[in-house]
């Protein structure tokens, strides 16, 4: 059997429900679902401990001219050790396009087969092992290493394939054209090839590393590109175990495992500019910084760019039939992974005289304070703040909630200072309580942009229509990618609606309950418009796939010799 | 009757074409054939003489402030007398932004029904009417003004429709999403809106200016973008009838006319690049040469760009069961237009061995000599001439003919020197026919780069394979969006099969007879690759209009008076 025909069951189930939106995976959510779940959560620490006993990551790429490694782990704060080759980059560029050759003629199912199995046996082989990586690197908790960034992306990765899939079949491969000219007829025989567009270079992120990561290379691969991947020197061990996990399949089924390398780089020698302008990109997507991202998109050319970057998430607070609950959930999304999630809210915006309610108006103040007693509630104890808050990914986000705390406290009022907290398992981690701040729309420079970490502002606002002016200007001109309301009247939600979607950011309407707020669910949930500066490319849709090969004609007379031709 | 339901046999008509890449159109292919011909040509010329009498063409679109037009007939070589408003460029962009309101609200099928009616109107009231305009500003031949600039712009221009449709139908408009999280079900009422990117500026250019204009203006408006039109200085009427139309059936229908208008200018002020960077810009759609498209792909962000513009299409002679035909065919595709087609070919590359035939070797310059008598053949009676090679549009490009001509004569061979031919109908017509060089692959500073006009060369290579590494080469590096291949070896066939396809440029191989060889047919041919500097975008494909709209999302929790919704 074929590997199309062995994974149609789960790529045809996956079209299904891209098309209906409504919810499937062929995952199990949580780790304890996971097949002998036991076992296989030892084999992952193994496997992840093995990596770190030996301290070089092997991968047989060309051009191998040095080993450099600088991560970091949240959870000791202590270095993992870890050395990656670094390759020279011209020869990762001249090995991918020479991989590229068979690769391209390969048919549409054979690529999606193979890739389908690279999944299988990230899924099957290397989640728990990625779940570590993703833990010691990016300091992800153990629940959202293993659904974020493990069985969440893998579903982002299969619908990638889907929409890639729906693109190319667009294109029928032959035709036959007949028309009269004058007194002739003429009959033509018409190939359509899809051509890709050469090397695609993936930009991975250092507190999210395979969400996006994953399904651009699908993106990228089913189309027939090959990919370069440059991970965040803070998180490299991830995505190296996936680039070895590529080039095994690739060259378990006869391709050259050239078609996925790994560019590794340090903090003091990026290679990033360098990687993006080199002659031979045709593709670039990225993950990271908004300022980053918009050199990408500004100087990539002539390679296509598919950027994420992040934004300033809003929420507008109007009414609730149930504001401690609205609280509640606002509070969880606040701490989730510390709100280094490019679809964590940080501007708060509430009408200085209140929030209605069945039980009255309540005024703004309290409800900042009650906002920042949920946080605080969550976040007291220190077993329940591991588990929710996991640890800070880098050493800047402590210095940048210092630097806010005290201008916080100079032009509003600090609601919930932070503190570190003692992470049960690792006494060592690199953690923070969020900090919260009052402040007036005055002090818009303040929050006006991305303020990376568990930061999050309270602002009052002249009335609700301010707030929702003030919430989706943030998002039209900073950048946004999610948003959220609480409103019981069905006018301001309608109103709030058109300006969100005028803006391009994903709004979530009174949510209350055990869902995060910002949870995404792939195959239903689309990830960044592209109509706001969080990033110009939707994960994933057809606009995401359909420029990552050409279409080339050739025509010929029907002949005999043409005719007979299948 | 909706007029979506009214166009809709044409419509569905046209998807299933798209997809099998048959040979259809619902209009007649010569100007003969048109319902009540002789009738609709005088109406369409009155129009035209109209025009010319009124001097002014009125257009009620905001911010006048001037009226300017410098467009010369290429068939009298006077000037039109015609002037055409200059808006302030802010008030259009204003005006488009408010228009685009109630535009993007409208369903699918509202946009698409009022689009084909524009067609219809376009092609029912004006398509003479056009005609005339696009002889005496682009100076095509009456026959090419029909159907090249007439019926086919507008099969395109459904073609982009259908892409637009697709792309947009491939998003679910609602779903219900239902997830247990923990003990909780969660069930989600989630939203789709497809948000336009914003307002698109379509340049038109001066030779073929309905042809990718029309089409990109049909992919903006389907998707819920507003259009400012931008044509050439030097061929504005054609584009002006155009935008009146637009507007009046857009006014007709209930829609705010200023999702259409006018941008003009003067060589002497042009404002090409303050439009592609006023901060409004969100889609820019360009035709033109080569020089400023690369600008615009460059600077044109964060608008997305699409462009078409130029490159040295080749052609390969390796073998040929018969050799006169072939040349026949070719001399035919060098006339045409005076080759001022995007699609004409420049650079014929052949053995210098020569070409093989049934009757042995002909040597290379026996090929370049009969190939020249050929052209010369089809442009010495000026009856003849007049109806393949029309006018020069461009006084420039006759003084490019001197020059090169000189440049030739010093460097390789003059095989054919150009002359004016006198225009039976009118005498004063800027003409000339074909200037021909012979030279070695030592003159490829003299080649390797678009020569617009009537200028080919006929270049002398080691062997086929240095010929067809040449042409590739030519493709890919400066261009090229048609390649022309005349061989009876299927190993060479497949060969050069595999180079165009890496090069990017759309093979014909082979063909014998009436059909132009570098006629592109709607719904079937894909016109520019992208993988080549020749243009970024093909017209028509789901990535040429995946990209000007974005998904938005709201999602809410279900409940009774969700649930109710429709």
């Amino acid at each position: 059997m074929n590997l199309f025909e062995k994974h149609r069951p789960v790529f045809e189930k996956a079209q299904q429900t891209c098309a209906t939106r409504a919810c499937w995976s062929p995952y199990p959510d949580m780790p304890d679902k996971y097949p002998e779940a036991a076992q296989a959560k030892a084999a992952g620490l193994l496997a992840f401990e093995q990596h770190l006993q030996r301290g070089r990551f092997d991968l047989d790429q060309p051009g191998i001219h040095a080993w450099v490694g600088e991560e970091i782990s949240p959870y000791t704060q202590a270095p993992l050790g870890m050395v990656y080759p670094q390759s020279d980059m011209d020869r990762l560029f001249d090995a991918a396009e020479h991989a590229m050759g068979s690769w391209a003629l390969a048919s549409i199912t054979e690529r999606i087969g193979v890739l389908m199995e690279v999944l299988e046996v990230i899924y099957r082989d290397h989640l728990f092992e990625v779940l570590h990586a993703v833990m010691h690197t990016a300091g992800q908790s153990y629940n959202m290493a293993y659904a974020g960034s493990g069985v969440n992306a893998l579903d982002r990765s299969i619908e990638a394939l889907v929409y890639a899939e729906q693109a190319m079949r667009s294109v029928t491969p032959s035709a036959v054209w007949q028309r009269r000219f004058g007194s002739a007829e003429i009959q033509l025989q018409k190939t359509y090839r899809l051509v890709p567009r050469g090397t695609a270079v993936c930009f991975s992120c250092a507190s999210f590393p395979t969400w996006n990561a994953w399904p651009s290379m699908m993106a990228s691969l089913a189309t027939g590109n090959p990919v370069i991947l440059k991970p965040h020197p803070a998180t490299v061990l991830p995505m190296a175990i996936t680039v070895k996990a590529f080039r095994q399949v690739l060259q378990s089924r006869g391709f050259d495992p050239n078609l996925v390398t790994l560019a590794i780089d340090t903090s003091s020698e990026p290679i990033g500019k360098l990687l993006i302008q080199h002659p031979k990109t045709a593709i670039v997507d990225f993950t990271g910084s908004v300022r980053f991202g918009q050199w990408v998109e500004k100087n990539a050319h002539p390679a296509l760019a598919f950027t994420e970057t992040a934004g300033c998430n809003t929420v507008v607070l109007e009414s609730s039939d149930d504001l401690d609950a609205a609280l509640r959930n606002l509070a969880t999304t606040l701490c989730l992974f510390s709100a280094q999630m490019c679809t964590s809210p940080q501007n708060i915006y509430v009408p200085k005289a209140g929030v209605q309610t069945p039980q009255g108006l309540v005024p703004f103040a309290e409800v900042a304070q009650r906002l920042a007693h949920a946080v605080q509630a969550l976040t007291s104890d220190p077993k329940k703040a591991a588990m929710i808050l996991a640890t800070i990914q880098s050493p800047q986000t402590l210095a940048l909630l210092q630097d806010m705390q005290a201008q916080g406290q100079q032009r509003g009022k600090v609601l919930l200072a932070p503190t570190a907290y003692v992470h049960p398992q690792f006494p060592n981690a690199r953690t923070s309580t969020p900090l919260m701040l009052q402040v007036s729309t005055q002090e818009r420079d303040l929050y006006a942009e991305e303020r990376f970490g568990p930061i999050s502002f309270v602002i009052a606002c002249d009335d609700v229509q301010d707030a929702l002016q003030h919430a989706t200007h943030d998002a039209r001109t900073q950048g946004g990618l999610t948003a959220f309301l609480y409103s019981t009247r069905e006018d301001f939600i309608a109103q709030a609606e058109a300006a969100y979607a005028r803006a391009g950011a994903q709004l979530t309407i009174n949510l209350l309950g055990a869902m995060p707020l910002n949870f995404a669910a792939a195959y239903s949930d689309y990830h960044v418009t592209g109509l706001n500066p969080a990033g110009n490319a939707t994960l994933t849709n057809l606009a995401f796939v359909a420029g990552r090969f050409g279409i080339v004609q050739s025509r010929r007379p029907v002949t005999q010799s043409t005719e007979t031709t299948p």
